[in-house]
């Protein structure tokens, strides 16, 4: 099977049924078939508006097999390495920061589904969004026109992906699934509230700088679990015996 | 000067209007500037039609200043290395060609001034426009649908150039010192003994895991501080007050 196989592209809430059906398109060049569609604009769809036809020459299929889902976590489910796409420096990414060209390594290297993600026209992903993301792939870019359209930023990953994807391919890392990890995160979270570490304020931020943390550590399923049970006993000592399990 | 400046994209016979506008915010993105077109269609101009202003997105300087020419040897007066782009496999090409991620070395070894000539969206460019090509590049697809949109491929080219043309670098990491790391991991290997995480039998093996997770996760100098700080709140929370500090 195709490394390309493995990789859905997925879009958050586009507005413009053009860029859609111009992703469409781009995907079909280089190999990709997968398309999931987060909260999908009005004038969209589903169904697909015919502008979005217009534009997935030769790339209908791509359109008619997409998937819509009602938020950003549904259209990860079962996928193991999230990459999301930014334009816009932050102050704290909650994943490591790689140029687009250095994406396809990390997405060869791993086991089982990848997700490229890709947010609004206008204003990207959120924060919350970002925060599920392992690695985050950036286009440089002139500074005079930082932002690129839509379709011609999955043009630069899915052109960097096929391009990387007809070698050999190395050994593979077998990733935790985004639910278990999420579920990791989510017992961090509280113990952190527990034990002082934060307060509602700062927590945010300190979750932030955790979570790249553990993203960069890119954990396996078994990982997770000792994690877990490390949180899990931390509770127990401190005499929290109803403790998450 | 940056090696940019020294080149032109020449648009030969673009019929649509959106897809001159997307080349324009296309260039910008990527730090060109001058574009010359060729014997636009009706609906493109000039004056250039108000579709491509919509799409030139921070870049109507660019179609402002765009340069038309009745043929393509007038848009290339002046070149000294000129590069086309094919999508289309011919029989016998009259130039070198090599894929679009080596085209900047071309580009870059020379001097002067630099065409990179794209046809037209239904066939893209003749075997006599082609015959003026020194170079010929080309973007490798999949074969379902290998057709790139025009503004796309000048997504590619014009990637690779600013890619290549020196100036931006990946994102660097400062990592930990080993001693400071080597703290990290002393603090936790006492603190999962004081929780009963593990035992001393276990214990090597269970270091040896909580390791290579940390060391997966490449910690930054404050990233060692904060888990350093985790473990000492995570002590306090215990009634241990005499923690590590």
């Amino acid at each position: 099977m195709s490394p390309l196989a493995r990789v859905r592209v997925v879009l958050v809430e586009p507005q413009e049924p053009m860029n859609v059906g111009a992703v469409a398109r781009a995907m079909r060049n280089f190999g990709l078939s997968r398309l999931y569609v987060v909260n999908p604009g009005p004038r969209v769809g589903p169904p697909w508006a015919q502008e979005a036809y217009w534009l997935a020459v030769h790339a209908e299929e791509v359109l008619d097999r997409a998937v819509v889902a009602r938020g950003l976590l549904e259209a990860l489910e079962g996928t193991r390495l999230v990459v999301a796409t930014t334009g816009r420096p932050r102050e704290l990414y909650p994943a490591p920061v790689v140029p687009a060209w250095e994406v396809p390594r990390h997405v060869l290297s791993v086991e089982g589904e990848v997700a490229l993600v890709f947010g609004r026209e206008t204003f990207g992903l959120t924060n919350e969004e970002l925060d599920l993301a392992h690695l985050i792939g950036t286009i440089p870019t002139a500074p005079e026109q930082p932002s690129l359209n839509l379709a011609q930023a999955v043009v630069v990953f899915a052109y960097e992906l096929f391009k990387a994807s007809g070698g050999e391919e190395g050994p593979k890392e077998a990733l935790a699934e985004v639910s278990a990890l999420e579920g990791l995160f989510q017992d961090l979270g509280r113990y952190i509230l527990e034990i002082g570490f934060t307060d509602e304020n700062r927590f945010p931020y300190a979750m932030r700088r955790l979570r790249r943390i553990l993203h960069k550590a890119r954990l396996s399923p078994g990982e997770v679990q000792l994690l877990r049970g490390l949180l899990h006993q931390s509770r127990y000592a401190m005499g929290k015996k109803d403790g998450q399990s």
